[in-house]
């Protein structure tokens, strides 16, 4: 009997061990086909900005293949986070090419929208495909897919210790459990090795102030606390718009299908005539010289004051609408400027509140301020390492038990 | 109605910052003179090794003070953990001398130990007086010893994010929880702070090897992973000596005030006759020039083949003989040790696996993978940090659900 078990113990972990790994490399194929194209894209559109005319078009193609043959793909992350936790509804293949080529278009035509739903659900897909090939019971196929939200999340972003603790964190609101570890942070390393040996370059960050630990340290501690709470709201912000927008609009229009094409036509007169193209597509580089941006954000007039709000506003009128890609880029965006924006205001170093603000309003909107944390160490290195932790988990605990992820449970109450 | 608990929020928010921070800079005063005495204690008994011989005298000194004023004190961490989980025993005022002139003491006449069961211990107490003062509820009572903990194991170490993490981890195995986030957070930060304004130096350690990312990076990362069961091996190992030799104590002494005496001539014997010097006291630095240490471990020649075992047998000896101080120094020793072995084995760089030998016996003996994965990052850098979390959660994997810490319960299975 205890040789049996041990046998099937062995077993077990074998199949784990290398269905991960699995998981991981065919995650990060998937990834990095998905990283070029949007490239492609990206780069496309800022020298064809015209194509932000036919955005509402692309909205209605995007709504009709989700339509027609995505069964419950537009269920999106949520859908992928509900399996992780040991729910059996199926995760149709077709979410994978839905959401691949669903952001594509989005970006192209100048949506503002992310990329780590996408690559959650394409991670998501992987796993959920392979557990059925191989008839795994619920409790494996369970961890399996918890391996494929960590292995797209580390490939997309090239941060494979975020990802790992984004898959175990994301679960459940204040609670970790580490059932999956080793398995996903497995997947985790091996899709961000892959996707980096695919020829995938990842943006560099850099934070250059360092703060001596000294009185100006406790002040700057305080400060970065302070503006921690700005974070937080603004994550609060975001989620709260694409809540409201999503009832406007079906209130307003009498058929699902105007949705897109409503939202695309509100896009176009914010990006051509009201706002500014600066807020169209991912938002990384600038999409035309001088517009603002996230690498612009960590410096002096890199992005402007009310920078942080206007991507706040493109993007969840983009996503409430049904455009594809999800909601972290974005966060990054809206986090840098506001950070931009406080910096001056507080008289801290601006790369260093842009920073915390990139991975603290991330940390509020999605309730995972140990992996943004962890985010902060894998993009700007360990030396801020405090106030990073002082951003996210303040940013966190103000930012109240929504979130973008509506199929989190509360584990622990934050009061 | 909400206008009251809201002003009851924002009371209980005004409490517990303010509390948290009085722990954060009370735990940094004790434990900062305790560090200043554990220093002088080492450096006089580098010079004075015919203290050695005064060993069991001193273990009986102790046994007698925890015996006479202890009450429920020689319960230690234990204790603190318990009552971080709620539980409402009272910690004794008393603790807090006891404990650190017991280890005091021990180090200074030769017993093997280390040092943050003193430090947790000092926080625990501090925290839990200031909640008896304060009348504070269970709920909030919980959360400020968790900030003890956290401010405790910060300031020993100087490692302020590994401190927080570790006070949310400690407490079960396989699962945390952010209750206590915010504050104890806080009492970490400002523990460290405070303990590095009063002159505290830590040891700095390096590791400089860096490895690229290709196939190189793979091999290495297969062998960290494999090295690490070893670690995870040595964890266990680790607690069932410190099991088996209570075991045997009281198995063939008829009294109890006999045992530290005993253990004390078993150390005399070993450390005098039989193995050497070398793993008296805490070991992060050489007991006499060519002597294995810590800081040797990460050095060819620094260390030898059998110092782990040796620096696991005379720490299991002394602190089931109930000499004080903890085991994590010793389990940083025994790692960088097996690391330092590993390593020409392996052939890899032997800084590396020494550091991560240093981080993941600890992983494996307390069950907190997530905090020795951040210690890493705050001792050796970023730089190599998929290759902690692999040595962290591989090691605690693989050690079984036993530990140092009794009262931890078992959250989540490992298998």
């Amino acid at each position: 009997m205890q040789i049996f078990s041990f046998k099937k113990f062995l077993k077990e972990q074998f199949i784990l061990l290398s269905l991960s790994a699995i998981v991981g490399i065919l995650s990060a194929l998937f990834i990095a086909f998905f990283l070029k194209l949007l490239e492609a894209a990206t780069a496309y559109r800022n020298s064809h900005f015209q194509l932000l005319f036919l955005l509402p078009i692309a909205g209605w193609v995007i709504y009709l293949s989700y339509q027609y043959l995505g069964k419950n793909s537009s269920k999106g992350n949520n859908l992928i986070i509900k399996e992780a936790k040991g729910n059996q509804e199926s995760v149709p293949a077709v979410m994978l090419p839905l959401v691949l080529f669903g952001t594509v278009i989005t970006h192209l035509f100048g949506g503002s929208a992310g990329r780590e739903g996408t690559a959650v659900q394409i991670g998501g897909t992987v796993a959920a495909k392979i557990s059925e090939w191989c008839k795994l019971n619920q409790q494996l196929r369970s961890i399996l897919l918890i391996c494929g939200i960590g292995a797209g999340f580390s490939a997309v972003f090239g941060t494979p210790l975020t990802g790992f603790v984004f898959s175990l964190e994301v679960l459940v609101i204040g609670k970790m459990e580490y059932k999956a570890a080793p398995y996903s942070l497995i997947a985790s390393l091996i899709a961000n090795y892959f996707c980096l040996q695919l020829g995938i370059h990842h943006t560099k960050y850099f934070i250059t102030s360092s703060i001596p630990m000294n009185g100006e340290w406790i002040s700057i501690a305080l400060k970065v606390g302070i503006a921690s709470i700005g974070f937080g709201l603004a994550g609060y912000l975001f989620s709260y718009f694409i809540e409201l927008f999503k009832k406007i609009y079906s209130k307003i229009l009498p058929k699902a299908w105007m949705i897109p094409i409503f939202g695309g036509i509100i896009i176009i007169i914010l990006g051509q005539w009201l706002v500014g193209k600066d807020y169209l597509g991912l938002g990384v580089d600038p999409n035309y010289p001088g517009a603002a941006s996230i690498v612009g954000a960590f410096h002096a007039g890199g992005s402007f004051t009310w920078s942080w709000f206007w991507k706040l506003l493109f993007t969840t009128i983009t996503l409430s609408a049904g455009f594809k890609g999800g909601e972290v880029t974005p966060l990054f965006f809206i986090g840098a400027a506001l950070g931009n924006t406080l910096a001056t205001l507080f008289n801290i170093p601006i790369d260093l509140l842009a920073g915390v603000g990139f991975i603290a309003v991330f940390a509020a909107a999605t309730n995972t301020p140990l992996a943004c944390t962890m985010m902060g160490i894998e993009l700007f290195g360990a030396a801020n390492l405090p106030f990073f932790a002082i951003g996210c988990f303040v940013a966190y605990y103000c930012s109240g038990h929504s979130g973008i992820y509506t199929s989190q449970n509360i584990g622990i109450a934050k009061n």
